[in-house]
């Protein structure tokens, strides 16, 4: 256990979580890791059925220190984790690519986070309609009041899945081009290469009854802009500043 | 198995690799599981060590039927694959957000590939200084012929995971607005909002030797441009059409 593990806002930090490749790079705040979560719609989740590992994308979605995830009721991965699975959610945003002088050099600047704890299906029909209300305002404020409400078949249809994280790290490179100081001087190109994910013009239903206007809670899905920092906002908009 | 396991140019469909979610969106064919695995420069690696899945974001590449990724000597992950470790190394796109008329419905359109295989280190320095060359020159085209060639320490620092696809699937979803019947005459807003990762405008590094041009290779890495599409150009550009 480091210092991290005793500060108040930080998760600890154990054998299991700890960044150990370019440890400087790591980070165990809250507010570092769930920056990083806040940032995006889908993880990917890594279980182990069987000795077997899967790695599955997933949308997902963090309330305080919880995490979770949603899928069909037959899925395998739910239906896996219905016992208590171990499980390692990690959420990786790319930046840039960088290109050096060397092939060594060549990296990528991006923020990921990787989020530890033991999945639990939440059985109860009214938690899980909650949360599913939850879910479709995280990602679109104030949407869940406009559409049909749901039924109880297609409550009892989808599987919830939560996870306290009992550990996680932030890791981040954003520091673009770093040669060795003797490279510097070669006459080799180097940059770096910005990556972002944006959102593109809402193109409505073709079936959309005449009139209907474009939510009031949709104005920041505006084409362009930056699909990280829309996430932000709508967590923000639905959940409040933590 | 089903009869895509007899197919020549597909990966075989086993208990491991079935789609079973939503069947219909599986594919097994190599021109579907390499289309999405080549329109990416990073995947989430799934992998266990003493029981605990970990799940880790890394560069990585494909040649034929393998898969290619690096990372420090020092990695945890990269060490305890040593001995070959069962990996699942997954691929997603995401390509929109659909707002549906109900929260069942809202979903996301995307592209996936999960690849199933056994990891191994490439110990032979020939083949590892190959393999990292290759690497380079997969995401930007002729660009190690331009470099400061690898020293032996770089090399050496380096460690070089391969893995034979076992079996792959592809899971694709496309259809944007998918509502029943009865709710499309609802006045309930809907749409689908496309989202793309896209490349900026290269920033050269600030301490570049002045009249050092941009490469010809790089062309493609232009402002605006779709990154999965420059990546599937520079993995045909290299490796050519396979």
């Amino acid at each position: 256990m480091s210092d991290a593990a005793t500060q108040p806002d930080s998760y600890p930090v154990t054998d299991r979580s700890r960044v150990k490749r370019l440890h400087e790079r790591g980070r165990y705040d809250h507010a570092a890791v769930h920056a990083i979560l806040d940032a995006a719609m889908v993880a990917h989740i890594a279980y182990v059925i069987d000795g077997q590992p899967f790695c599955t994308p997933t949308a997902f979605w963090r309330e305080g220190t919880h995490l979770y995830w949603h899928g069909s009721a037959a899925s395998r991965m739910l239906r896996a984790q219905k016992p208590g699975l171990p499980v390692c959610l990690t959420v990786t945003h790319l930046d840039s690519l960088v290109l050096a002088r060397c092939g060594f050099n060549h990296s990528v600047d991006y923020r990921s986070a990787m989020c530890f704890g033991t999945a639990h299906i939440i059985e109860d029909l009214e938690a899980k309609a909650r949360a599913l209300d939850a879910m479709i305002d995280r990602f679109y404020p104030g949407r869940n009041a406009e559409l049909r409400p749901s039924t109880a078949q297609e409550i009892k249809a989808t599987m919830v899945v939560g996870m306290e994280i009992e550990e996680a790290s932030a890791k981040i490179r954003s520091k673009g081009v770093g040669d060795e100081e003797e490279d510097y001087a070669l006459p080799i190109y180097a940059a770096r290469i910005p990556v972002t994910q944006v959102i593109g013009a809402p193109e409505p239903c073709p079936r959309l009854v005449d009139g209907v206007a474009f939510p009031e809670g949709l104005k920041g899905f505006t084409a362009g802009r930056r699909l990280d920092e829309v996430m932000v906002e709508s967590h923000r908009t639905t959940f409040g500043v933590e």
